[in-house]
Parts: structure tokens; C-alpha cells; sequence
């Protein structure tokens, strides 16, 4: 639709900018773009403009915490600050979703350490793009005893996992990765083959 | 994912405070919401920020014109004022995207009137929600000579359609409606019955 012939005389209106600004979202291409743009005008425009100021604030003051990189907007985040979780503990995790993935769960009580990528050698992302040198850095701090690998299980996901684990093995700290299996609530007739198959190697005793 | 317990001691940061006014946007859920928050922060915060002014601009700036009742920053929107198109030919849409759609297949010269919705007894919605009262006012000018009824051909745009054509026809207007029949390009094994049976009681001679 952006691409339609802009009707004459009329300059580059508030809601066409409106509209291609919001095909920064991801997942967001140019029909649902001026969807959103005509229903926030129509329908909700104390939602716009509470969206602008949410949007222009986190721009400024959102950083990445020095000590686990996720994102905060103090130097160091709340919960690396907290003494309610066990510093002998750190998880590393791809992204900031993953990390709150993990907390959702609510079966960790130990601290983080967010690479915000993956190793991705066909796509340039080496140990250095995701500062691999900070994560040896924050692990061997003398109070890490384990590192929990908590990438995707994807070819990527695995390989950073690898690699990081060969890293931390070398200093010798306990490495750990998340176990793999089937899903909780999970049939075997729906798991695919390559989980069971998983599922069956590390098959544990009751 | 907004249900998750909030970590002790941590306020609602920027990044929740984000997250939560991007569900503002139609069919952004909870997780949608998280993930472009996130990929704002991470890839994008120069779109991040020209949203956000883009949304605080419109917000402020966009209202509708005083004849076509379509989105404008003027009081008489470009379309309206242009000599170029037609004034006796009055197109009748439900929304402005529907006004962009017509526009779009560049084979119109007329002008608009767009309701800003649609009747709908079920919901509350009257002559008096959609204003009919202003489109009267506007097709009775002297100039307008033939009302286009363009609203949807859903149950509730075909009752509005035939509420306004009643009105129109009552002041001596030319009233027509959009044709239905078998899309462009179409094959009649994947048209739905109804729409093949309206096509066939309203075949043409050629």
C-alpha cells in the first residue's frame, strides 16, 4: 500500500509517517502497519501517544547491565544486585526473552549472563560480536562455581553452547546444559523422532 | 508473559512499561509485544524513537475533514480541495483504509465520504453514532448528482448501504452500489456459491 501513488498535492501526511514508522516492528509489513496506524487513530489515540512516550524513554534510558548485559536502566541490573540469588550460579542465555523465559519458570534462583546473539559463523557473529571475552570475564570471578548452558537447542544455539563450554571446562568450572526430552504433558505419539530419540539416550533412573 | 511474577525490588522498568503500551497496537498480544520491545531495544532504537515521535505527532495533529470526514491535518483534507476530482460523484466508505483501497485501483475520480464505521443495531450503532446526519447534509449540496454506496458487503455494510440509499433516493440522488460478482483473475471453481449466484443474477449482456 505504501507504494500506491500519493494523491497530488498532497505532501507526506502525519499518518503515512505514522505508517512507515511502524513497519520498524517486527513482523509488521505495510497493510497491518496502516491498520495499526488508522485503529490507534480512530480508536485509541491516548494509546498512541502513551506508546510514543513509552517508545522515546526506553530509546534513552534503557542500557545493558555490566555485570549480565541484559537490559536495564540502572549499571548494574536488580537482580545482579539482589541477595536473594546464588552467585555461585550463572546461566547463559541467547536473549533477553530466553532469560525471562527461564525466570518464569520458576525454577532458578541463580544469576544470568546474556550473550544477545549466538555464534553464527556463516552470518559473521564470531566469539568476539558476542564478547565472549565478557562472559570468561564475569564467569571466572571466583564466586561462579557452575555455568548452566541455556542456548537454543538449535544448530547455532548448540554450537555457542560448545563453544562456551570447552571455555569454561578449560578454567575449570562445572559446565552444565539444560537436559532435553520430552515435553511436560507431552504424548509420544506427537514428540517428533529426533526428541524421543534424545529423550531415549538420556534416559535416567527412577 | 505481563503475568509473570515481577522480580522482587524491581519497578516497572522502561522495558515493561514498553512492552505493556505496544498492546495498544490491534493484535499484538503479550508476546508480540515483548518480542518487538526487545528488538527495538536490541536492533532498532533509532525506529524506536521515530515511532515514537511519529505516534506522538499524529496524535496530536490528525482530525477529520470537515467534508469527507477522512483523516486530514487541514480542516478540508487535499482530496476535497483538489479541482481534479469529480464533486458530483460522492463515494461512500466505511474507513479511511477502504477510501486508500478505492484509490488504489485508480479508477475513480470522484470525491468520499467516509463514515468512520457502519450501522449496527446489535452494537448501539444508529444514523446518529456514524452521523448520517452530516452525510445527508453533504451529498444534499446542490453539486453531488450520484451517491457510490462502497461499504462492505458484510450483513451490517449492506444494511448501511441500503439505509443510505433509502435516504439519498428520498432527495432525488442517483444511487448505485459497487458491483459483486466473480474477482478479476478468478476461477469459478474457488468462487463460494453466493457470490457465483449474485454473479449469475447479475450477469451483463457483452
Amino acid at each position: 500500500m505504501n507504494e500506491r501513488p500519493v494523491p497530488a498535492q498532497e505532501p507526506l501526511s502525519s499518518l503515512d509517517g505514522l505508517t512507515r514508522a511502524l513497519r520498524c516492528l517486527p513482523g509488521v509489513g505495510p497493510k497491518a502497519a496502516q491498520r495499526m496506524a488508522l485503529h490507534l487513530m480512530q480508536h485509541d489515540r491516548d494509546g498512541a501517544r502513551a506508546l510514543g512516550r513509552a517508545l522515546s524513554r526506553a530509546a534513552e534510558v534503557i542500557r545493558h547491565c555490566a555485570r549480565c548485559n541484559t537490559f536495564t536502566e540502572d549499571t548494574i541490573c536488580a537482580m545482579c544486585r539482589s541477595p536473594r540469588r546464588d552467585p555461585s550460579l550463572l546461566c547463559v542465555v541467547e536473549t533477553p526473552a530466553d532469560l525471562l523465559m527461564v525466570e518464569h519458570a520458576q525454577a532458578y534462583q541463580g544469576l544470568y549472563f546474556v550473550l544477545m546473539g549466538r555464534l553464527s559463523p556463516l552470518d559473521g557473529i564470531g566469539p568476539k560480536e558476542i564478547r565472549l571475552d565478557r562472559l570468561l570475564k564475569r564467569a571466572t570471578d571466583g564466586v561462579v562455581r557452575e555455568v548452566i548452558l541455556a542456548t537454543n537447542f538449535t544448530n547455532e544455539g548448540e554450537a555457542t553452547a560448545h563453544y562456551i563450554g570447552e571455555l569454561m571446562a578449560a578454567r575449570g568450572l562445572t559446565v552444565t546444559r539444560l537436559a532435553r526430552g520430552v515435553p511436560v504433558g507431552g504424548e509420544l505419539e506427537y514428540v517428533d523422532p529426533g526428541t524421543l530419540a534424545q529423550a531415549l539416550r538420556e534416559r535416567r533412573p527412577i
